[in-house]
């Protein structure tokens, strides 16, 4: 029942799931206007099976409040049924925090796992063509211990879900210097820096290093990691915006302008987040993610089959194992 | 002597911005090379002055020490020309820290400023067409008072450098939501927004809508703001690579890429860091400003523009009691 779109495009791309890629998707949430959309795509009876649940958590709720006391909304009774067995993992474009929350407090944390975090994903124009970011925005304060974490459960990510064989880890900073950077960016470097971290540690990363795939998994705190995903978009499409002015501004605007629609169009999707799949929760017991709050149906699609690929690859014991192995590393000190 | 093309673009920068912009630009730095510089460019005998430094401040040297150590180092010299007067300001494409650090030990903090800042200034799309980014990367640790200062200091640059009559002044975060961010974040905005602040105080802004134009001033701790601008950077490169490989990828390639090229090369003019004119150090008891370090000689030609502003305005008073008033703001708690 989440996100801009819902339940139209939720819907859609969850019949679409199933059509195309054969995927088993429960749709959880207000029973009529789930049916009433299904129908009006033309699905056939108990082609898409409906579980009714009678609230939903808004965007302006408190996330914690909001999964504890609305026992019955979508979003809780999603973590519900992954909890009882009855789902193999869950999608939802709704209240972000509230995903993070339910995840937690149903799903609980992995044996060892002091912070779980988001998993981003970012399109770069070298290395894997992909590059994973956390945290994306689950911990605004971070010590160095849920930085080390974070760095080594997003390298199980990289390897086991983008089938990168040796991620190359970075550290977020203001320069590649190994002075630069605050305490805590120093005291993560220090720990990743370790032969015993068994990361590929690439030191420090830039901001405009980012995009250009040298690093295949770029660490920083939920604070600084949601700052850089947007700015990149913004400026992207700020960029595209006065390109597309200039275009239309000079007299070779007929076909030039078509030529850069259809190229501005492509590139948009390579690096869409229709196209990323949602966002991973990496460390939690189960399989919860983020779908973008403006998801159409195909970024629902792609997140479902996201979603089936983290189910699939039970990451579980890799990612616990990890943040043991975090936990050594930043407490050697 | 500072700077990936120095001295050649600096030189040529220089000249031109004397024959140009008629500014009487003093060359600080190794004579027999600034001389043969000048020659090879067919300045007249005497049209630059030089003042011979006979040592440099390198890339990796330590900002504070070399300041102090390297007493006849090109950017010290500088700085002492500005501190006796010789000088109006001072413009260096070097090692960015030690411009900071000579700032401060040279000329001093101007009263009440805590920590002086470097103001970026951005494009933005909408709005003022520019953005100023206080802190650029000057301080990468910050408590709310410097933020807060930043905030007062870069409202007088939007104002009295910008000519934005009342500047839309924002904290960087990570939602707009009043519960986002961090302790900094809200103890920075909880002092902007007190009626006291004199500004115009437009809440959050998030990484997104940085390049937007919604906002005239951004503030945020240097860390977060090199992240951002850079990540700005390597976003926009990163689109731009990709759609050059999209038009060269297509049939209608010849008369596309060449349209894209022109297009491209126009938005890039408006957008890169060679119109941009440097950044300015904000609350040091003078003029000085970081150029990039690939400064061409266009670049170093618009920043010695920008400092003859800066010298003209004279902001020293007006940023002084904006260091004052944001003491009174923070304080109050």
């Amino acid at each position: 029942m989440g996100g801009d779109l819902a339940p139209a495009a939720t819907v859609e791309g969850a019949l679409r799931a199933h059509r195309e890629r054969g995927l088993d998707v429960l749709l959880v949430g207000d029973e009529p206007r789930l049916k009433a959309e299904l129908s009006r795509l033309g699905a056939g009876p108990g082609e898409l099976r409906v579980h009714h649940a009678s609230q939903q958590i808004a965007m302006g709720d408190h996330p914690g409040q909001a999964i504890r006391r609305k026992k019955d909304s979508s979003l809780r009774v999603c973590f519900d049924l992954c909890k009882s067995g009855q789902a193999a993992g869950m999608v939802s474009a709704g209240n972000s925090g509230a995903v993070l929350a339910g995840g937690v407090l149903v799903l609980g944390r992995l044996e060892g796992v002091e912070r779980p975090c988001i998993g981003g994903s970012l399109p770069t124009i070298g290395g894997a063509g992909r590059a994973v970011l956390v945290d994306m925005g689950a911990n605004v304060q971070c010590k160095p211990l849920h930085l080390v974490q974070f760095a080594l459960m997003g390298e199980v990510y990289a390897r086991r879900i983008l089938g990168i064989q040796k991620p190359r880890v970075g550290v977020l900073a203001n320069g590649e210097e190994e002075g630069k950077g605050t305490d805590l960016t120093r005291a993560t470097a220090a720990a990743l820096r370790k032969p015993g971290s068994g990361v590929n540690f690439g030191g420090y990363c830039e901001g405009k290093d980012v995009f250009g795939g040298e690093f295949d998994v770029v660490v920083t705190d939920g604070f600084t990691g949601n700052v850089l995903l947007k700015a990149g978009e913004g400026a992207v499409w700020a960029f595209a915006q006065l390109l597309k002015r200039q275009i239309a501004g000079s007299l070779r605007a007929t076909a030039g302008a078509l030529l850069l629609k259809t190229a501005l169009e492509q590139v948009r999707r390579r690096v869409d987040y229709e196209e990323v799949g949602g966002a991973p929760l990496l460390g939690i017991g189960g399989v919860g993610l983020i779908a973008h709050g403006r998801s159409s149906a195909r970024a629902i699609l792609n997140t479902l089959s996201s979603a089936e690929a983290f189910a699939a690859a039970r990451l579980s014991p890799d990612l616990a194992a990890a943040a043991g192995r975090a936990r050594s590393l930043a407490a050697e000190g």
